[in-house]
């Protein structure tokens, strides 16, 4: 690395496997939802390693979680990375955690190197980059960025009917939801450290992706409704099953994409609830989510068109009622040349082999770039498995990770 | 009614209404899940309106429920009514209880005219005619006509891993499994009132369903294993996704039975859980239940062997495992003549327009009709409403129904 900085992969590894260890179901799968006693805890974990190496840090209304290292121009605006350590149900270790960990490794690793940057840098842990709870992901950077209206941000509710805003304050989050927006002069620069979540860089036997752009995303919930009555007494043409107006669905979107899927273009179903849910019960209401990607915002936007135009059809021909509510609508991000360039000379400079390519995930990153030039670094993941327990990341590439970042946040502090 | 028996329409109809407040859910809706609370107070209930007629009853090993009007030639076989309390998720509050409590006005109102009939009288309270719970319908009746294997009954669990055995212990219920089944001369006929389900009677404008079939079912679970991941960074073309499997099979079903409505053939996908159940993760698994119904045995056999094919088709195809697990598959049910004759004079005799029919559901009588000679009497619901809030039978059918009941009671106990 530059200079006698040296990160301690040992601690660094150490610590990626102890968090994993705050989840709702057994390892090696993960769960960690927004708030939930998991969450908390290993919040409070992230905290205590922060405290331990000496670095002050702050959170805002949402609990977006801020560790800062002082620079020797501490008014200048500074230089940001991070990532999430929220997970789906039954996902992995690797997920955001590798770039929280990974950060807080870097910030430490210049400390201890006795490196006091130019700008100051800042670690962050974004508050729910996972959908999971109130069906909105990255609600953190969205917030920071601004680009959630606040009245829809306090009308967000959980499944179990638990509004964002009971249970940010049960978790100890008081502040105005406004107060999280962050202001365009606040950061210089940000970057954040990821698993690819894909196959590329491992075909590639790279160890560091360079991300030049991520894909437009939109989320939809669906509500369809229906019919309900008894499963043995209602004949099969006076009914308006909702479910198999779900299924006419599910198959539509999974047509529209595959169409389209040499332009990065995905579809999936991938909550699908049913009421009353009973053997014997014809389906009278089906709730469902779609979320659509593409490389180019018009391709996501022809799917979705063609999609929306099916479920009025089928749902006129079935005499189904049907709700279509976005949830997210985000575009497609370009990465900054700067930050794309400091990454590519850090990781030649330690001998990793890089690649650039285009993020299929949406990521905190995608909401940042709005209001600062950003980019990502992406390592390899072992076949390309996310949100699955079986998801893997080497060691040694999450060395490799943690040193390229190190090195670009030195780099683009001294800018 | 014959001779001076007349039934307290004002006492039923009140307790049927009282009873539907022993309920998971708000009124209208009404669900009550076998030895959850709401279905032990029910019970309570019930035991306490025996106990205030001076009727004696006995319960068995799976909480099956007997009250008993002695005859004056006790040792004969009895002559048995009854149906279920328990409710799906969201239903209404006749589906059953009128049969209970219609049972019960019977025995109160025959005693209460100082009758004592030849043949002693008993209402059976069935245990878990819906399969909300354990999965596996009319457990009571099926028990008691030794129809499923013991050792398959004690290795029944609900969703939560509890297992039969434990549910019923924690009920109260301890006694041997097999206690459970009743000799073939414990009843001489048994007859059942029931709601219809169905639209048929209201539309012929009669009071009173004579039930001459009940038309032959069939559950199987199905389980569709596939790969996930995440939704954004797997390709279409690379995907297994189980819910694009079940949506075909949906629809498959949905033809099968469309093709053959005919024949009163039906085919139902009311259950459908999507594992892990995030916005943004490929469904990795899912489990549904198909409900498949028909008149004739080999028009249902035929259904199911089409829609098993298909799925075999569509799994391979797509690279899906799949599990085909039939939970029931039971019998066509015939009434006995006999019964059949004494509800029509009944009927003629109380003045009660009346229709034959079939029943396109099925009842604890399937059950019971494979020990005892057995006939249903329905009565009609408002436009065949059933399984769900808006289940609705007027007082003065309930009342008809029940003085039909009466009386063929008194004339079977009479044979």
């Amino acid at each position: 690395m530059r200079g006698d900085i040296s990160i301690n992969a040992e601690r660094l590894l150490g610590e990626i496997e102890h968090i994993s260890q705050f989840s709702d179901v057994p390892a090696p799968a993960v769960t960690r939802i927004l708030y939930t006693p998991a969450d908390m805890a290993a919040r409070h974990y992230l905290k205590q390693l922060a405290d331990a190496a000496g670095l002050p840090w702050r959170e805002d209304a949402l609990g977006n979680w801020f560790v800062r290292l002082q620079g020797t121009e501490p008014d200048l605006p500074a230089v940001a990375t991070g990532s999430h350590i929220d997970a789906i149900p039954y996902a992995g270790k690797y997920d955001g955690v590798v770039g929280v960990l990974g950060g807080l490794e870097a910030l430490r690793a210049i400390r201890e190197a006795g490196v006091t940057p130019r700008r100051s840098l800042e670690l962050i842990m974004f508050t729910a980059e996972e959908p999971t709870r109130f069906g909105v992901g990255c609600l953190g950077s969205r917030g920071m960025a601004g680009l959630m209206p606040w009245d829809a941000m306090r009308a967000l509710q959980d499944a179990n009917g638990v509004s964002l805003e009971q249970a940010r304050a049960d978790a100890g989050y008081t502040g105005e939801l406004e107060s999280v927006e962050l202001s365009r002069d606040a950061y210089a620069y940000f970057v954040e450290l990821h698993i690819e979540q894909g196959p590329f860089l491992e075909a590639a036997d790279r160890e560091i992706g360079i991300v030049t752009d991520i894909v437009a995303s939109t989320t939809v919930r669906v509500t369809l409704t229906g019919e309900g009555g008894h499963a043995g007494t209602v004949p099969m043409p006076e009914r308006n099953d909702a479910l198999a107006a779900a299924a006419e669905l599910v198959l539509l979107a999974e047509k529209a994409a595959g169409f389209r899927s040499r332009g990065l273009a995905v579809a999936t179903v991938g909550m699908l609830d049913v009421h009353p849910g009973a053997s014997n019960s014809i389906p009278s209401r089906v709730e469902l989510t779609l979320d659509v990607r593409a490389r180019e915002m018009r391709v996501r936007d022809a799917m979705l068109e063609e999609v929306h135009t099916g479920l009025k059809a089928l749902a006129r021909s079935r005499r189904i009622r049907h709700e279509w509510q976005v949830l997210n609508h985000d575009p497609a991000c370009r990465s900054d040349p700067r930050i794309l360039t400091a990454i590519a000379r850090s990781a030649e400079a330690l001998g990793h082999a890089h690649l650039s390519l285009v993020s299929r995930a949406y990521h905190d990153t995608v909401f940042m770039a709005r209001h600062f030039p950003a980019a990502m670094i992406f390592i390899p993941c072992h076949e390309g498995y996310s949100h699955r327990p079986e998801e893997f990341a080497a060691p040694e590439h999450i060395v490799a990770g943690t040193e390229t970042l190190t090195s670009t946040l030195v780099e683009l502090a001294a800018l």
